[in-house]
C-alpha cells in the first residue's frame, strides 16, 4: 500500500496479531479484527512499522495483563500514516508520517493513539527506525533524565547496555554530557555499548560491576543507575552508587524480591525508585513526548544519535520476534515490518 | 551561674560527660576537658540543657563513632548562652540566648557551634524545652518535608510515633495541613500521639499497621512514611505506602537487612530514601535551620507546637539518662540540665 490512507479508503477489517492464550512465542496468530474505534483526542495510525519489547513477551506470557480499557494486542509502539482524526485531534494532519507511544495493539495494521502521544518521524528516519525509537526514548526520558534527574557531569550505570533501552540511554545520556557505565553479558554486546559511546562497559559473566564501577569512578560511584535486574543486583547497586545517587527500577528480571542493606540506603542517602510506563495517563505520556521533541528529536534528526537495530520480521512472524527477544542474543531493537 | 558569659570570665576547663570505653550506660562519666577552640564562624555556648538522642547511644556502645573533625563527646543539641565569638561570627551577641545543632560535644558546660546551625530559644521557651528542639525539629524537617515532599493534605505514617521525633513529627505535618497517622507500642503512647493530633495512632502490638492505614486513608495509603525500624517494616511499609509514596528511613532499630518486593517499589512508583543528620555540611545544617527560622519557629513562639518533654537528669547522670532511652517507656525527649 502506498500513499496517504484517508478516512474515505479505510477498510472494515485489518490483519492484527492476537495472544490466542498466554504462552510460548507459538501463541501468537494472525487475526482479523474490526479497526479500533478512535476516542476524543485519538488519531489512527495505518501501521508501518511495530517495534517489539519485553512487556509484550511478559503480556504474551500472561503475567503483564493489559490495563483497564487497552487493546488486548500486544505492541506500545508504531511507526505509520495517520488515516483518520477522532474528535478535536487537531496538531497532526490524515497522511503524515508519525510514531507514537500506543497503549497496546501496535501489532496490527491500524492502532488509536492519543495525538499528544504520537511525535513526527524524525528526519531522514525509515519507518522501521522510527517504530523503535518511542517504548525506549519515553522510558529512559523518564527514568533516567526525571526520575534519576541526571545531570552533565554525571555517572550513569546502565545494567543491560545493549538492550533497546540500553542501547538507548547509552546515546542519549552520553550527548547530554553524562559519563555511561554499562554492563552486558558478552564481549561482543560490550564493544556495541563502547561504540556507542560507553565510556566502559562490563562484561558481567567475567567481571564484578560494583568493583569496576568503583575503579572507573574513582571511588565516586555512580550517580544514577538504570536498572532492569533487581534480584541479587538491589545490594550490589546499594555499593556501586555514588553518595546521593538515584537507582531507578525499571524491571525486575532477575528476580523481583531481594535483601538488601537499608542501613546502607540511609547511610550513603539513595534514592531507589522505579515506573512502568504503560499504565500512565495519556497527559503524562504526552508531557514526556513534549520533552523528547525538544531534547532529543532534535539529536535524531542530526543523526548523532541513532536506534539500534537488531533484526526486523514480517508482522505475521511476530513469534519470531519473540523467539529472538527470549533468546537474549540480540543487541538493540527487534521491529515488526508491517506495511 | 547567672547572668551572660563574656570572654573574658571563661573558666579554663569545664565538667564533660565522656565515653570512657564502648559499652552500657555506666561508661559515661564526669571528666575536666579544657574549653572547646573556636575554629572561624563558630560560637562557644555556655550550655544551659542538652538534649539526649538515640545516636548518643549509638555512639556510647561504639556503633556510630564521631565523624573526622567533630568532638569524641556526646551530644547533638543544645541551648545555652553564646559566650564567645570566633573569628567572622557576626549573626549573634555575646549573652544571647539560643539553641543550637552541634556536631558533637553537647554533654559538657560548653560546646563550640557554627552560627548559622544556632537558632533563637523560642520566645517564652525554658532552656531544657529547647535544648529539647533541634535534632527532632532538623531531622524532621529535612527527611519528611525536603526529602519526603509531604504536602497539605497527604498522609503521613510515622513510625515510633512516641518518640522525639515521632512527637515532633505529629505537629509540625499537622499544623502544617497533613494528616498523621503513628504506630507506637502501647496505648499510652497511642493516647499520647493522637493528643498532640494524630487522626490515628495504631498499637502495633495490637494490630496490623498495614490494615489500618489502608482502611483510615480508604485505601489511598501513605503519601509519606517516616521509618526508623527497617527489618520486617521495609515490606510492609511498601504495602502501606499510596501510589507515588515516599518512604524515608532515617534508622534501621528493627534491623538494616531486610527482603522486600522491588516490583511493588516499581509498580507504584515508590521512592525509597533516607538520610543521617550528623554527617551533612554546616552549610546544609544553616540552610535547614533557615527554613525552620520561617516555617516552624513562629509555630513554636505561638506555642502551637512545642517539645513534648519526657524526663529532666543532671549533667552529672547522663548514664540515667541513657538507661531511660533504652529502656523505652518514655514519651518525647529527655534532656539533661547543665547549669
Amino acid at each position: 500500500m502506498t500513499g496517504p490512507v484517508t478516512a474515505e479508503t479505510l477498510p472494515d477489517r485489518m490483519t492484527a496479531i492476537a495472544i490466542t492464550e498466554p504462552g510460548g512465542p507459538r501463541v501468537l496468530k494472525p487475526e482479523r479484527r474490526p479497526l479500533p474505534q478512535l476516542r476524543a483526542g485519538e488519531i489512527l495510525i495505518h501501521v508501518r512499522a511495530a517495534g517489539v519489547n519485553r512487556p509484550d513477551v511478559m503480556q504474551r506470557k500472561g503475567a503483564y495483563p493489559a490495563p483497564p480499557g487497552a487493546s488486548d494486542l500486544p505492541g506500545l509502539e508504531v511507526s505509520g500514516t495517520v488515516a483518520a482524526l477522532g474528535e478535536g485531534a487537531e496538531r497532526w494532519r490524515i497522511g503524515m508520517d508519525v510514531c507514537a507511544l500506543t497503549p497496546g495493539g501496535g501489532y496490527a495494521e491500524y492502532v488509536a493513539v492519543h495525538e499528544t502521544n504520537a511525535l513526527p518521524v524524525p528526519h531522514g528516519f525509515t519507518f522501521t527506525e522510527a517504530a523503535a525509537l518511542p517504548e525506549t526514548f519515553f522510558t529512559v526520558w523518564h527514568n533516567v533524565f526525571e526520575r534519576g534527574a541526571l545531570k552533565p557531569g554525571e555517572f550513569l550505570l546502565v545494567h543491560g547496555g545493549s538492550s533497546g533501552i540500553g542501547t538507548t540511554a547509552i546515546q542519549l545520556a552520553t550527548q547530554l554530557g553524562s559519563k555511561v557505565i554499562v554492563t552486558a553479558g558478552s564481549a561482543d554486546k560490550c564493544a556495541a555499548c563502547e561504540k556507542l559511546g560507553a565510556v566502559r562497559a562490563i562484561n558481567y559473566r567475567m567481571e564484578d560491576f560494583v568493583a569496576v564501577v568503583k575503579e572507573v569512578t574513582e571511588g565516586h560511584g555512580a550517580d544514577v543507575i538504570l536498572d532492569m535486574i533487581a534480584g541479587d543486583y538491589v545490594a550490589k547497586n546499594y555499593h556501586a552508587a555514588a553518595v546521593d545517587g538515584r537507582i531507578v527500577q525499571i524491571a525486575t528480571q532477575g528476580g523481583a524480591v531481594a535483601s538488601t542493606d537499608f542501613a546502607r540506603l540511609m547511610m550513603k542517602r539513595l534514592t531507589h525508585t522505579g515506573s512502568t510506563l504503560r499504565p500512565r495517563s495519556v497527559e503524562f505520556k504526552g508531557a514526556i513526548a513534549s520533552a523528547l521533541e525538544t531534547n532529543a528529536w532534535p539529536l535524531l534528526a542530526e543523526r548523532r544519535i541513532a536506534p539500534v537495530m537488531d533484526m526486523i520480521f514480517p508482522l505475521t512472524e511476530a513469534w519470531r520476534a519473540h523467539e529472538r527477544m527470549e533468546e537474549g542474543e540480540h543487541i538493540g531493537k527487534i521491529v515488526l515490518d508491517v506495511a
